[in-house]
């Protein structure tokens, strides 16, 4: 017995400056995953492309983790999982990789199990692996997603914007653990700061829903988290000045970072190119990465 | 030189659970103010309806401010200002009744004296009297607002859901000020609580745009303002548990209270009646009224 899929993830970006854990979106930036079930015993990994031989071919790979969580629900009877992984989403960068291989594989499980999973129990999986859900909410559905958390539960809204905007992912040469970023974050905030974050992310869905982008400059304003993960990525607030320099919509920090994001309507290159060069004046190499919505989410090809 | 116009100016419910301080949308409840203007010097004002003899007829009148705020800005050579205003929203429950009264004396005033503010110019106008923009940019757009504040600018988007919903306002016989409605507030909260509300919010503008409302359960709650101002409104807990209970699809504080407000498919008035009835059983006095969103906000008539 063997049985095989094939699944595409995109990555994606969250948080959308001022709304921490709740807000993402769905990328054309994707990770392919092939999968292998056997009653032949064992794990093997193969990974090329971002993270080839970082990744660990063990039962402490969240991908395995996935797939075996799959398994245990569904009690299906493979022991042997075959992973050939091509990845071009970069690792710990905060476009989603961690979320994408999760979903990667309990998507990959479900359908060689015989797809006995909702998309909603696949988000309650990924949410209990990854921790939060609004990176794995848009890895699944595509496009934008809110989502919060009610009593264990993952509750979310998918919606794609009326009118069309591109992203600018620059992403440094140096990766940051959404661990190390999540140090940084205080217990408490001035009332103020929480009641700016309420109108800015208001003002954020209401935007992207809408279609009135020339919103984004104020509704990407965030008192929450960004202040506080600056001092984690040298230049950060000159690189989101430069983005807004150069015609950007808006500009924030892609999920717990490093990578900064832009919301361009056109330029996009120009502001990819501003960007890494106020990255560069800090002593920074970065790349920059043109984006569009992915409307999708997890696909089997 | 007489010169008289009649303005109609709808009522507003804020905040709506978690989007405290920058959510507000236009009822279907309605003040109306007929201004004359003259040289012949002096203020008279006359009352019918809610605030009858409770409203002072001097420059401390809000409308009167607002009204002069007007004749300042745009040089207008009148001294005589008389007011006669027929009152349906209630005063100091949480309804806008200040914000229309605002609303009402500079939209009045700019009809006579040449209509040369935008609507943008009475919104920062308002929102300079009011001290925030959440109560009257409904008041001037109609609809549901969305506002923030950005260095004494108010900026805004404003919106109709797709879905229609109904309002159930539940109205106590007592009043609560703003002012100590604000008082009980925290100077700072915990981190989780405003991350709480900025993924609260996220869903509530996403359920209103997309029309969603089966979601409006979560997206209203709240942990910013409502659970300070419980100890101010007796039974307000279960007075919003009885409108679930009863079907409403959320229910939450409006404004600064006292009213408190249910958004419903139907039933409302099963749940109106639920409501008064929580509220009887903690000993107080109140009353429900039906409400629409308003979609034209102040409208001369």
């Amino acid at each position: 017995m063997a049985n095989t899929v094939k699944i595409r993830v995109p990555g994606t970006t969250a948080n959308c400056g001022p709304g921490f854990d709740a807000v993402g979106i769905a990328c054309t930036i994707y990770n392919d995953l092939e999968l292998t079930l056997s009653d032949q015993g064992g794990i093997s990994l193969e990974v090329a492309g971002e993270g080839a031989g970082a990744i660990p071919a063990d039962a402490s790979n969240v991908v395995v983790k996935a797939i075996q969580m799959v398994l245990t629900k569904t009690g299906y009877p493979a022991n042997g999982i075959k992973l050939n992984m091509v990845n071009n989403i970069p690792l710990a960068r905060g476009l989603g990789s961690s979320a994408a291989a999760i979903v990667g594989g309990l998507v990959a499980a479900n359908e060689l199990t015989g797809n006995r999973l909702t998309k909603e129990e696949i988000l309650d999986m990924a949410t209990a692996i990854e921790g939060h859900p609004d990176n794995v909410a848009p890895a699944i559905f595509g496009g934008i997603t809110v989502s919060i958390m009610d009593s264990g539960t993952a509750k979310y809204l998918r919606f794609l914007p009326p009118k069309n905007f591109s992203m600018v992912a620059v992403i440094p040469e140096f990766n940051l653990s959404t661990k190390a970023a999540r140090k940084v974050l205080p217990d408490s905030v001035p009332f103020a700061d929480a009641v700016f974050n309420v109108s800015r992310t208001a003002l954020l869905i209401g935007a992207l829903c809408t279609g009135e982008l020339k919103l984004l400059l104020h509704a990407l304003e965030d008192r929450l988290h960004q202040p506080y993960r600056e001092q984690l990525i040298p230049g950060m607030a000159q690189v989101l000045a430069a983005a807004r320099q150069a015609g950007a919509l808006g500009a924030a920090l892609s999920g717990a970072g490093p990578c900064l994001l832009a919301f361009t309507a056109d330029n996009s290159d120009e502001i990819g190119q501003a960007m890494v060069k106020a990255f560069n004046i800090h002593k920074v190499d970065a790349r920059y990465q043109l984006l569009q919505i992915d409307t999708q989410g997890a696909i089997i090809v």
